[in-house]
């Protein structure tokens, strides 16, 4: 099963929770495993605590000081180098379980859309396969 | 095939080897994929060299340089904001082939289960599927 | 299927689109997953641009800083720790949807083979799994 997510993002650098999104598409495959793929090349997937807020506004604060917008050096054009570098610490995708049509993960974990150059109109794949 | 392991960690930040434990778990499957995966918010899971352990002591050595535990800014009360950080940088999971009922990995990777805010009980999860 | 790649790099860091290797061996699949992975210790597997050069020059210059080859306590012999801590930021691994022989992904996306510690002549493998 493939499906097509479609998300609003309202900042330039975001964590959104796309837990329930995913959660709400693969209800209908049993067992298996979920592929949730960025097909953007400034947004990631991760997975992270969605409980305290706070854990993202240190992670924005600890990313804006370790992979600043403005480097010496940098001759992107577009000027977002840091947003290509940020996805790639993050990664384009995860996989996660499907159970009796659950996603199984652990209490305090959330699937998030990574937004690095934003905000924009984005994209997220799903793929299921069936363990 | 689904397996939960438990691993006792035994310091704050640890790299520890579960190849073994992997490599036995997946014996009774043929070939496939098998998706080694942290529930948790603070501990991840990488491939990395496993034969000499200056390399373990040398990632231990950046990292507590690279994203410290006490940061200006940091919020979030329990006061592991570095953890969650570590947890996306190395990635909650990896997939690994098996073929013959063996891993099949490169001659120097091993697999490690990373604790960033030990030491605790963990469980790893494991998922095959045929390929 | 399985597949086995020769890659011949030319320097000691550089990213190698290998886009185009993955989408000739993946014709034979109709629709699936397709796991690049990367069997060393010292070279990764990413996914970014591949239309502006500009953005793996920026990659260079920031992990040149970020992660230098020289750094104090280094203890690993080979003097290749830089290459074991940027492998596991990029990770060993890949996982693309393929659908009807295709690979299905961004418009700018293509799949990097991530050279940490060459030049080497460098293999990656491809496992495929039917969806």
């Amino acid at each position: 099963m493939f499906r097509e997510l479609q998300i609003q993002t309202a900042k330039r650098r975001e964590f959104i929770d796309i837990t329930r999104l995913i959660s709400d598409t693969v209800q209908e495959i049993g067992d298996g495993l979920v592929l949730v793929f960025s097909p953007h090349t400034t947004a990631a997937v991760t997975i992270n605590e969605n409980w305290d807020p706070d854990v993202l506004h240190d992670f924005l604060l600890f990313w804006d000081q370790q992979v600043p917008k403005a480097f010496p050096g940098f001759r992107h054009g577009e000027g977002n180098s840091d947003s290509h570098i940020l996805t790639s610490v993050f990664g384009p995708s995860t996989t996660v379980m499907v159970h009796n049509g659950k996603l199984k993960m652990g209490q305090w974990q959330g699937i998030y859309f990574c937004e690095f150059d934003g905000p924009r109109m984005r994209t997220c794949w799903i793929q299921t396969v069936a363990t």
